[in-house]
């Protein structure tokens, strides 16, 4: 990816390119990446609106560098071994507990994937690249089903689209660094989608 | 409410109140609260910029109503007998239920309510009737695992987000009239959240 390549060697001397990412990521959340110009990227970064260019890529290579960071993420762990080796249900877990490390890992990148319209290339390459994520978890979700460790009751799309948005509504109240950890965070995910929540003495 | 009267008795003549809620809901929804100009609510209700204000109430009216539409119908789920009398957690199933209902009954009133940031004093108004819905619904989860029929190896305050989590974010994708009706989706919530996705033989 040339343009990623270019963005990583630019960056203001006392930013590194990361850091740089995060604020962007951070504006965009609050303010909407259509609605975010370069100006006030400029005023959160405390560079001056003519200085921009010269130290940040253009919005749109800013991100693609943060959806990458979210859709990255996603992707490597439908490559892990527990994902692709084992019965079903047990890659299912997996993939759904690797989701949910990464949601919490890279909390507002993965906010900013969800909260896309698909208005820029940028944003549809990803859009789609999101799709191929969602439909290998709703194929896992099949496998699951066929293999008899789900319950069939339900139609598997809406299996899938249940865990989905559990699952990504936790970017809306999941606060990083408090009591609740990311394992434990899994952990309730995983008891409550696949046992319930119903206690059976 | 004096203003929701005066807003009841207005109207285009060829539109009754509920039509043009209706579209100026839909408008709210596509474009976002704030970036909904009287203008563009004249265009999408077919009447010139300089008539709207003879035909519709002020855009702050409108979010009024619509809001009110919403949070009647989820406020009247906890005042039905069923919600306050008997176990907890067949209540707190009544509860969900009802607030799956309503959600798919009024889904773009429900989605317009779920997006808002609480900018204006009709917002801040909307945003502290739902936290006392959501407090009422935490209440049930509480008193579902004292009495021991909800799992207690969740933070109660976890349990109640991660419902919600999955009640609302059903307004991303459920689509009414298709062949997923209301009652099965209820069916569908109940049976993951309560008892598990996975298949005990």
């Amino acid at each position: 990816m040339p343009s990623s390549q270019a963005a990583t060697r630019r960056g203001r001397p006392g930013y590194d390119q990361q850091t740089v990412l995060n604020i962007a990521v951070d504006v965009f959340n609050r303010h909407g990446y259509e609605a975010t110009s370069m100006g006030v990227l400029a005023e959160n970064l405390g560079i001056s609106k003519s200085a921009i260019y010269h130290h940040v890529p253009s919005k749109g290579d800013l991100l693609r560098l943060a959806l990458d960071h979210a859709l990255g993420g996603l992707e490597a762990v439908l490559t892990h071994a527990d994902a692709t080796d084992g019965k079903a249900d047990q890659r299912l877990e997996y993939v759904l507990r690797g989701t949910i490390a990464v949601l919490t890992e890279r909390l507002p990148f993965v906010t900013l994937l969800l909260r896309l319209r698909g208005n820029t290339e940028v944003e549809r390459e990803a859009l789609e690249r999101r799709r191929a994520f969602d439909h290998q978890v709703a194929a896992l979700v099949e496998a699951a089903r066929s293999e008899g460790s789900v319950r069939k009751d339900i139609d598997p799309r809406t299996t899938t689209r249940l865990l989905f948005g559990t699952i990504n509504s936790l970017v809306e109240w999941y606060k990083p660094g408090g009591p609740l950890t990311p394992e434990k965070l899994a952990d309730d995910v995983i008891a409550m989608v696949f046992e319930g929540l119903h206690h059976h003495a």
